[in-house]
């Protein structure tokens, strides 16, 4: 049974282990370019950069996916608002070439291709550039892919760029193609919103699997706290704070969206935005509760161990204090004198089998009163 | 004495676990519906949600208890102050019905039957809504009640939304049956004063009784730490800071009612709203005294468990120190080698002793210097 | 000696229990009634509830000691600044009908009689409500008294509440006798302050005691940590803790009354505030230092009981591990083997000394260049 | 050598001790006189009080030293900036005399006696009241003097307020004294800088010292944490709070002359007061980084002393462990049974020899493993 | 492999050691001199100070260096923006020729010079000063140059002082030598962000190697804990503290020059300087990061340490409480008692053999049972 649960310790502290990536990806950014050139830092893919445009508005949809930044922007019209979805950002001439066409600030491209950029709202006259950090179980469901998300608000036009494909937009998605939504009724700022939403409740369905781990271990510890290792304890901790400083900087972002200080979210969207930002607010206060209990895990641990070596302690220590004294005894009367007047007494033997039980009575006695044992 | 003091803190134990619940309920919307969509998050029930309608004044009171919505929008004056109690919110459809009827925006509704939103208040030019975590002592006494209340504060109406009946708002509807009492003599504000009022009350009910474990807590550690589980312990401090989550968020409610940036807060509601800040303030107050108590036992529980320790250590040391040279002596003399001069000496065997005896009061004086005994 | 340390100990640490009481008195207002209902929590009493009236001006001092409220009422005149202190807070008519008869609001005088109340500034347009708490070391020295001290500015009229009659004020009523006294030619701000001064100048007189506490403790600490028990120092930590959040929200008084919002307090009263609030800060500060310092205790205590288990520790390793392997070739040749080729040579036992004498230098030596000894 | 070092941590602890004055001066204010009434807080002295006056402008400098105010007043000239320096605050007489000639308000005369005042800016309509610590290495070099100085600019007097002389401000002097200094060309607020920039700068000659100690502590306790004793860590991580604590509110100080709410301050004068807040900044946080240091060194020491705890008790328990068994087989061969059949074998006892090593062998092959030794 | 990992680690901190030099360089200002007289704070060179002059628009660049500070005024035209270079600060009065010739105020030209000046920005009405920490690897690629780096912008003239040489810059330089780039067309702020932001590129190269090392350090200890020394672990922590000391104070002088409240800085180039303020934000969130990740490392440690203990005391109470009835057994058989019955009994060997065995196998089960082995 102790081996079992030794074994499942194992388990679950490799789930840990792959379930926030922890490795930093080393910043592959040659320092000797300008700031402001467009560079991709980021692991190198070769697929092509997908683009998926979606044309909507109460009266119809119509939607392209290609590989052509020209075929997308002619697709386009400039009355009706667009999504375009971005999927690859290892291309950075094709999307140079997108966001040029929209008259974008060289920073802001370089930032759009900079998978390390921390989550932030710039605000422009025109435009509105946003990043969030988007966490997703990964497709196994033991690990968590963290990627960036980033998002170009051009008053009729919504660019969003991502990584690699996910299927967390397919129900923003689903309710695009219902004509009945409201999604269909309501600009790219609403669409925006519909979009960081989904991104945020991914963070909750990650957080729940996280917490679940965290109770999982809470009970382990409670239930066997001999036998175990502190690694895990330690990984568990780590992962936690990891976690929390992912998710962290998503309360600047949604803050600054609250505000609704850019012209180019409406009035009516901003009630919306404020909902993200309560969502924000309750995604890091899990955390906050989650790195309280890992810490307290940890300490309950050296508390419990603590505990343990004083049981262990007060064991070891009266059986040395009865049988130190008895085997010494024991070595008197084995001793080699030629003089040795009890060694003749008949009764001597008998005698000293009754020291030894009187001795035990007594020490086991104190013991007991001092509550070692 | 010590097995009776055992069962003790197991009782208490189970009390604690018993007394906040902190077991997560999975986030149960599903993620592929827009987020203003109006979903029950919560536990399913399968009774009738029940609406009470109270219209008073200083003339009267009419009182009308129903489970159709129809009948209770009917019931209702617009010219004199009505409270709706909504106890359920199981029942989506009927609650967004009751809802419509007075203009209340889509992502409010779906606050509303969420149990797992986080306390806030949102000011809409016509309506003021509040979300407050109710913590009462459940019916046997031993455990604590968690559940959202939200309100709606239009003008001439209050609606009130719990998820299960409970006794607490019995004394302020008695106080509105009592025709000379200022609840009749004022308007819908003062009565959300007074329903906020009696959820902070009751959390001054659960903190004492809290504040009552913590202090028996303390008087069982600072008796017997020697052989305590540290479980307990652990368990305490998770319950009190997971407690001190809960009530938290009620002061960012509290100040902001307190401001009074809506409309529909007369002056003269303010200084009871100001007074409801401070009895918040007070609580968390209390609660941040209980983290800091918990923490401290846990502190003095490592102190306690080392200090033991090193007890029992002294003890073991002294004890090993004083027999293993005398055992040492005692094996000398029982070696068998043919020319050992001393065993001839008559009077080596008393002499023998005579060192055994010596050798003991010069390590236990060193050691009584040394303070180890 | 170490008997009586012990003791100190001991009588430090009744001491200590005895100095901040940390009993919570049970909230005793009854739930069910209206949050402005005066009720009086706290310990109730039968003596009478004391009226002191002192009507005062440049040209005159009139005294009156009364129980009656009308007769205090009728003595006070508009004209002159008039002090009434209120000695007792358990007859919630007597003192209901002083405050209504200055049209005090219902929830103040709640307020008055709760002696729970936190501290704090309320202003009104007539009037100014201060609730300050007051720290007195009690009549034997040994312990100290936590009581509410709350007082009304009503333009010409200062009314103060305190629970039990102290000689704290005694000094402000001997300036106040004195015709040629700033307080006598000033108005009710003036004397307000002088009073709160007084009630801050006994947080100095409590907080030297504590500080001369906590450096006896330390000196103890430093002196003899081998045979302590951590419990007073437990103790000490929860003493200074709570010590501290009763004096920390007389900042926000101090400050509240130091920014003068108030048209009851005149800009020459202002500079006088300004120095409470420096007084303030100040006993806050000592607080906060207590706080570390006996958070900075339990460290050093943890670190000399480990300091302390490792040189015992080393002591006995050191003990065994030379007696053992000697104890080893002692029994060795114990053994009753016929054939041991040893026993039988001549030198084989002076031998055998030799290298029980080389096998413990070599060992003392190679424990001396580790540093055990 | 490890004697050379132990004497080497009590010298510093010494050393420590000295440093940093800890000792609390009881408050000597009798709290029955009125809190404005000017008494002097602190050591009572017998020399008389010293003025220095130094009356100068671009044209000249007249000095004098008296004991006289009349003589100080008479001598300063109302048109040209005057300096009187104020050395020694007991004669509390004298110094009202002097204050009161410049028509100083009564608070802050008892403020300037009152050598336990906090740090603080107070700005008037006439003057500006500053008070400052003043840490200065004593005259041996191995302690701290720390003493109040506090100033009052008023338009063209500058007066200072020190306990005991110091040689702090001979370099101001010495400047005042060349003609062609900046100080000679400039006012009173000037000089307040000159002398408060003094000050500060002997913040740093105390830090500097202070941060070798600390130096010399780290490379102590990493050399050899086997026979430390935890005392000398805990005095001077106290040491240093303490340090934190005395410099720290010269923030506030600096930030407020900074701001140059005051007129009396002229705006030429601002960038050398924001050039002090950058260096009471830079003071602030070496105290912060010493505390940091101070708090790591201590944490680093438990560690060690564990792991050597840890080391220790793997050789104990390895040593036990071998010994424990080969002395139980010593000893069965050791028995007196008249049957058995072992001890009459001819190649026992070389055998048993056998078995000690094998047994040795294979025990230390396992520790080897298991890296206990 | 053991004595390997342990040269590993000794290898890893003395690479740590060097990677960021903790030594202080005493504070070498004569304090009797006026603070606003120049003097050099730091090493003192022997080489000549350089200085190299860019003269660049966006028609041509015309550049010197030399060390004449009249070579270089002469040289700057002021029609067309100018990067004068200065390295090397030991040369007091050739910088002071240099920026009187610009009119800068004597404080800002000793901060120019002083080397151990804190990071700050001073705005004045015609120039700006801005002072940065330079993180650097060091020619050998082991350690790290800290110095400061500091720059005034005087409209068309931009002056960066640098202690010693570096490559740092050079990318700024080819960049400006490009006659298309954007350096080329901007005016001295964009040229001055352009440097600001090469610093604070190169604290992530300084981040990228403390982060491998924490990661590597990570490693070392899950893998083998038992024979480590805590000494490393306190130097990384004290290592990494220190790192997060020198860079925090680069948020507040990116936070100043991105609020762009200087007139110098043109509108066009804040975004560039939010950019920057972003970078310096992130480079903060890795070293907070980093010093979570060494104290949680510290706390692992002490927890492997403790759990080590607990695992070898166990062992060692196993052995002792097994071999201790055995060994007194065997000694009761080795008395030479003339009268002692089992002696000559048959069957007494082999049956005390039995229950030895018996003995041991039930002690076995119990310690099995209680989860010891």
């Amino acid at each position: 049974m102790n081996r079992l649960s030794k074994r499942a310790i194992r388990i679950l502290t490799s789930d840990l282990r792959k379930l926030v990536p922890m490795r930093r990806v080393p910043d592959q950014r040659p320092p000797a370019l300008s700031p402001d050139t467009m560079v991709h830092v980021g692991e190198k893919k070769t697929e092509s950069v997908n683009l998926h445009v979606a044309d909507y508005g109460p009266d119809g949809l119509r939607e392209l996916t290609t590989t052509s930044v020209e075929e997308c922007v002619a697709f386009e019209t400039k009355e009706t608002p667009t999504w375009i979805q971005v999927v690859g950002l290892h291309d950075v001439n094709k999307i140079g070439t997108l966001l040029q066409s929209y008259g974008i600030h060289p920073l802001v491209q370089a930032d759009v291709v900079n998978t390390k950029q921390m989550p932030k709202v710039d605000s422009f006259d025109d435009y509105l550039f946003v990043v969030m950090r988007l966490l997703a179980p990964d497709s196994d469901g033991h690990g968590v892919i963290v990627e960036n998300f980033s998002l170009l608000l051009i008053d009729k036009v919504l660019i969003t760029f991502q990584e690699s494909p996910t299927m967390l937009f397919d129900p923003v998605f689903a309710r695009l193609r219902n004509e009945h939504s409201r999604s269909r009724q309501n600009g790219c700022d609403y669409l925006m919103w519909a979009l960081l939403d989904a991104v945020v409740d991914n963070y909750f369905v990650v957080l729940d699997t996280i917490e679940g781990e965290v109770e999982r271990f809470d009970a382990l510890v409670l239930e066997q706290t001999h036998s175990m290792d502190p690694g895990p304890i330690h990984t568990l901790k780590q992962q936690v704070f990891h976690l929390h400083r992912l998710i962290r900087p998503a309360r600047e972002v949604a803050a600054a969206l609250a505000r609704g200080d850019s012209g180019l979210i409406r009035d009516a969207t901003l009630i919306y935005l404020r909902d993200l930002y309560d969502h924000v607010i309750h995604a890091i206060e899990i955390t906050e509760n989650l790195r309280e209990s890992a810490a307290s895990l940890r300490d309950f641990y050296l508390a419990a161990v603590s505990n343990r070596m004083n049981e262990v302690m007060k064991v070891l220590t009266c059986f040395a204090t009865i049988f130190l004294p008895l085997t010494f005894l024991a070595g008197i009367y084995g001793m080699n004198f030629q003089h040795m007047p009890e060694l003749g007494v008949r009764w001597a033997y008998p005698a000293l089998w009754g020291v030894f039980v009187v001795l035990t009575v007594v020490m086991l006695w104190i013991f007991r009163r001092k509550r070692w044992l």
